[in-house]
């Protein structure tokens, strides 16, 4: 057997189809740290990605919802499914973020082959956390797990924006505690496909799930429509079957510390792709996800290109008029595009 | 007196030197909604402003950060110094994500002429938040304001990033409840000028501030290196006196419920700013806001810039190809600005 090469495309590619572990881990590192490998691997991965079915689970410090992510993995390892994990929250227990008593419950997924678990460090990574994210769920999906979960904290809008672009969204909630009322937070309803009210074993249980109901109750904008204010291009959009199928997100309730209502939460999410499939929403929702990071990445890159075109000395001596309150940061930006572009 | 136009830039402008508050309502509205005043207003008050020291203040959900900033408020009214509040926290009474015991103790403040509160929506703003926020601050510290507070969530991506680009930010923790202990977030250490534990009446405070000390103690990247690498334009940065002025971010016990605590904490922002003045990072921290905002006004200029030349057919095939997994969404992009722009 030919020797491994961490540093060739060609070597790492061939070795994640036969699920070598270090191949995938070398090739997330390539992908996060943007060097030279990571466009070809990118490239070359993107077309065979696809068949994963992708999880979002979000919510709040405090739900409990690394706990309940760990319980969901390992129901699907009862089902047969691989998982792969990415955790893009400061404080998972995958990212380093909780103490002892969480890093021991998630060690016991680490001996499993059919589980893969990836935290990103959000630190320096400003602003390209989604895109990053983005890339480290396409690495696993073409990798072959079954499904791919990404936990993100509930409260960022980065965050938000990178679970809400899962084919499935699970939003953690959980029971107020003292005089704190967890409440449910503005742009998380919509994006909504499951609500998990974990911790259900504590007082006010009924109540949280109640207050779901009752906003459930009132309707809320479509999530299609929000995303279609938000982030999207000017593009032509598939017509799904809205009016025979419609999905009501389900309120579970669930004790992710004693694996109570696991298997309803992974049923549920079953479900929801089932839906998804039937309903053709499921192309929508990969058009919608294929449309965000077009645009991502379509900025940066522009951005890259015209600032290759300016000299240090221009930038500077912009940026120290606008820091003196010289320029508004609008006009001084007009000023730059009519120097280095071209078209109007 | 002849009546004021409240969609005429001039008028707007006039009135707000005036201080009127219908004038700065809708003068925000404009910029938040980018109707066709926004541009002339922003350009126009933007060498106004850079008079207000602009703080601020971001944690978790329950830390109890909304009434803390409720509290500072106050302090600074005591202090005979107008206040402009700038909530983009979903989970803030300001921005209606709480419930009725904090829209009362918000509603106090409201009768005060020398305090302006605005909340921020998150919904259906995703990715322009930071820019938003900074044009709202602009606004109220060219209207005059003496300080401008933005309070942020602490976990999520965006929310750090606008708190860490006022002048002086405050993180505030509070001491764990039950089996969950708040951790420290990765990134949020290297942003603070100043910790506040509140809820310090609660059991684990002591322990709370012993972590938050240990991990000052350990030392952190130097938090310009972090913006520098994070998010900067390549800009050369004056240098300000790193030797002679030193920094150490103080840890504050507060219990904002019952006002302890706030007296010392507006003490140590105002101390923080004199610190800024004298060694010079006050001008570094100026520059650096500008290059944060230059970087992402160009970089949504730009792309609307290429939209224009697009036509929605071209855009949506592309679409389809990405999601199809025809192409990946980088070499897509390539395509796109080999067709479109001239330079290279």
């Amino acid at each position: 057997m030919p020797e491994l090469d961490l540093n060739s495309s060609a070597d790492l590619v061939s070795a994640l189809a036969d699920g070598n572990r270090r191949a995938l881990a070398r090739t997330i590192s390539h992908v996060e740290n943007n060097t030279k490998l990571a466009q070809p691997l990118l490239t070359t991965l993107y077309p065979q990605a696809g068949h994963a079915h992708l999880v979002g689970i979000t919510g709040s410090p405090g739900t409990g919802k690394s706990t309940l992510v760990n319980q969901v993995a390992r129901e699907y390892r009862r089902r047969d499914l691989s998982v792969g994990i990415v955790a893009v929250d400061p404080t998972s227990p995958f990212s380093g973020g909780a103490l002892l008593g969480d890093r021991v419950r998630m060690r016991d997924l680490a001996g499993d082959p059919g589980i893969f678990i990836r935290s990103m460090a959000t630190r320096g990574n400003l602003g390209g956390l989604a895109q990053a994210g983005a890339d480290v769920v396409m690495v696993l999906d073409a990798a072959g797990f079954d499904r791919v979960i990404v936990e993100t904290v509930g409260v960022g809008q980065s965050e938000v924006e990178i679970a809400s672009t899962a084919h499935t969204t699970v939003v953690v909630e959980a029971p107020g505690f003292g005089d704190e009322v967890q409440a449910i937070k503005a742009g998380i309803l919509e994006i909504a496909d499951i609500f998990a009210v974990n911790k259900a074993d504590r007082e006010g249980v009924e109540r949280t799930v109640m207050v779901l109901q009752m906003m459930l109750n009132l309707g809320s904008p479509d999530r299609q429509q929000i995303m279609h204010h938000g982030r999207m291009l000017p593009v032509d959009w598939p017509e799904p079957d809205f009016d025979s199928h419609v999905w009501t997100p389900p309120i579970l309730e669930t004790i992710a510390t004693k694996n109570q209502g696991t298997e309803s939460l992974v049923d549920a999410i079953e479900e929801h792709q089932s839906y998804l499939k039937q309903s053709g929403h499921l192309e929508l929702r990969d058009r919608l996800r294929a449309a965000t990071e077009l645009r991502m990445i379509l900025r940066d890159a522009l951005l890259q290109r015209l600032l290759r075109q300016l000299s240090k000395e221009e930038l500077t001596s912009l940026v120290n008029a606008v820091a003196q309150r010289k320029i508004d940061p609008y006009s001084a930006v007009q000023k730059l595009l009519d120097a280095h572009t071209h078209s109007s």
